[in-house]
């Protein structure tokens, strides 16, 4: 009997993956080359539904690395000279100016307190941040920032880059790619996939800020993954190390799926099963909301305070009817859970782990 | 019908792969937490397997990244503060020279025609170099670095940090670990899985180097998958970021089988199998050997040039046989022909193979 992950990534597998994954070994994904032309149809397949699915126009590409945290390095690498800015509300959008930190840059940081989110008012922007690095949606503590927000934001500084973690959202959040200069995602979030690919996406300015910077003899890019080099590669569908074949096959094949479906249907079903959940947590005396702000909370995952018993305890409850929710995250694994509501699971299913969170 | 991929990576599944993958989704491993118990009982078997395996006495960790590309990278930031040696004798060990030379280290060289191959005589190693990279494997011309000439350049240099590039022959090369500072590969080669996990190998000293350079205000050491964030993780079974926890439990499971038969058999049935290629080449005037030197020969990698026919015919004509080789690396693409030897395919699949070139 298989158990249903709740988790907020790694999460449930998307229902129609293991009929892709059987084609693939089939098909022998597993063993093409990646300087093949199969190679390049997979490549371009899985680019032509990404671009279908959230609205990429040309002036991006779409890009393939390790994962998701990796690109915030390489961002960083490649489009900042000197200084970044970091709206920071959860454990992700701070490592991401950690990361800025590690290598150097001059890196401001805009707080809230976990579990309160930001509107675009409240940011200021300093003079010369280069990249504004915002987190769509934070996984430690199921705060969102929406979309129409971050839109608002680049219009006030549109002369900085842009750059959206989408991580555990994407392909919710319904971003204006005109006005975002670069986001990325990984697939073991909402496309119900295993872990290990991330994809990054971003535009020419992104691209011309690398090359300048690569002129400077005093600064690297780096050496592996650079923006430049990914560029050169994907010109012809082709990436510049051995990447993961097969789950940028498989990555496309679910994207297609949800093509299927219409990205409207799927972001419409991600709000109703989230209202589903929220009007359950503010009902029940057992639980409540982490975030207080509606505005600010998050759609694909949702951090619920348990009032009656510890978080372990609930966990454990629901685990015995072959459901698995997530802890809190660092210091609130002990008073809070997190329910990931991802494509992957339908409203009968959250149906069914709301019944037993009410036990 | 399917083919058997004779190519050097990505290359043919190893036969036990798809049983251990429906294993995995019966197990539901991708979808399995990386902060849970389970993964970190995955790490520590798939880090046991390895360490018998490749005989990795406890001064070593065994760390995860994307790729082996990706690994060229982190041990130049991580281990050379400013000079780099590299023996490049083909285009790989030249692209881990590349990479230091974009990382902006001053990275010497010393080159050997394509299709020649390096003894410890030939390599005099600069004073102030700190790293000495080597490549045990030339995956683009087939030639080998003996490990009987990596442990008498290491001996003569002690104090150096000697790292082995064995992507495309683990678990082949016998490298004694207690001259060896670090090694990687990369699971798509001789492990017949598919791409998009690299393994990294570094002991005490690299880590000790990294926590050294980190101290200095003026030089970064990255900020994805530095060596002490790996390392503090590694120690509990953990990574830093979201792992490709499918592929290390895969990894774990084949290193097993190899282990079940013994590190020492497939080294013979690699021998056995190369003899077999080698002496074909040699007989049969249609093509010749690429590497003269029978102590440079690739024993996983093996490249021949076609003397009678384009290389494209006969890869065509091998392929209506449901065989795949692979093409010459870069500019030898019209002239020769690379075929793999790894575990994954077997005496009797090499005769079939011998016999169709032999038409």
């Amino acid at each position: 009997m298989k158990n249903t992950y709740f988790t907020p990534g790694p999460a449930e597998l998307y229902p129609t993956f293991t009929k892709h994954l059987q084609t693939a070994m089939d098909e022998q994904i597993g063993s093409i080359s990646h300087r093949s032309q199969r190679f390049r149809d997979i490549y371009r397949y899985t680019d032509e539904q990404l671009r279908e699915l959230l609205s990429i126009p040309a002036s991006h590409g779409i890009y393939f690395t390790g994962s998701a945290s990796e690109v915030w390095e390489r961002i960083l690498l490649n489009c900042v000279e000197h200084e970044s800015f970091h709206a920071v509300n959860g454990s992700f959008s701070r490592k991401f100016f950690d990361y800025a930190q590690s290598l150097h840059k001059f890196a401001h940081m805009a707080e809230k307190p976990f579990g309160e989110g930001f509107d675009a008012a409240d940011l200021e922007v300093p003079e010369y941040a280069e990249l504004v690095a915002l987190t769509h949606n934070e996984t430690s503590s199921g705060v969102q920032l929406r979309p129409t927000e971050i839109h608002k934001l680049k219009r006030k500084y549109s002369r900085k880059l842009f750059c959206v973690d989408m991580v555990s959202s994407a392909p919710y959040p319904d971003l204006d790619f005109s006005l975002v200069d670069s986001a990325f995602f990984s697939v073991q979030k909402a496309f119900g996939m295993p872990a290990g690919l991330g994809v990054w996406i971003a535009n020419d300015r992104c691209l011309e800020q690398a090359e300048r910077l690569q002129q400077y003899e005093s600064m690297t890019i780096g050496a592996h993954h650079t923006l430049p080099v990914l560029h050169k590669h994907y010109k012809t569908w082709e990436t510049p190390a051995t990447p993961n074949v097969l789950y940028i096959y498989l990555l496309g094949k679910i994207a297609a799926d949800f093509n299927k479906i219409g990205v409207g249907t799927i972001r419409r079903q991600t709000e109703d099963k989230a209202r589903q959940i929220y009007r359950f947590l503010e009902t029940n005396s057992a639980y409540t909301p982490f975030v207080a702000e509606e505005r600010h909370r998050s759609q694909t995952v949702i951090v619920a305070q348990t009032n009656a018993r510890p978080a372990a305890e609930v966990i454990a409850a629901v685990k015995t009817a072959g459901m698995i929710v997530g802890s809190g995250y660092g210091t609130f694994k002990d008073s809070q859970i997190r329910i990931a509501n991802f494509p992957a699971t339908t409203a009968d299913q959250v149906g069914a782990l709301l019944s037993k969170l009410n036990e």
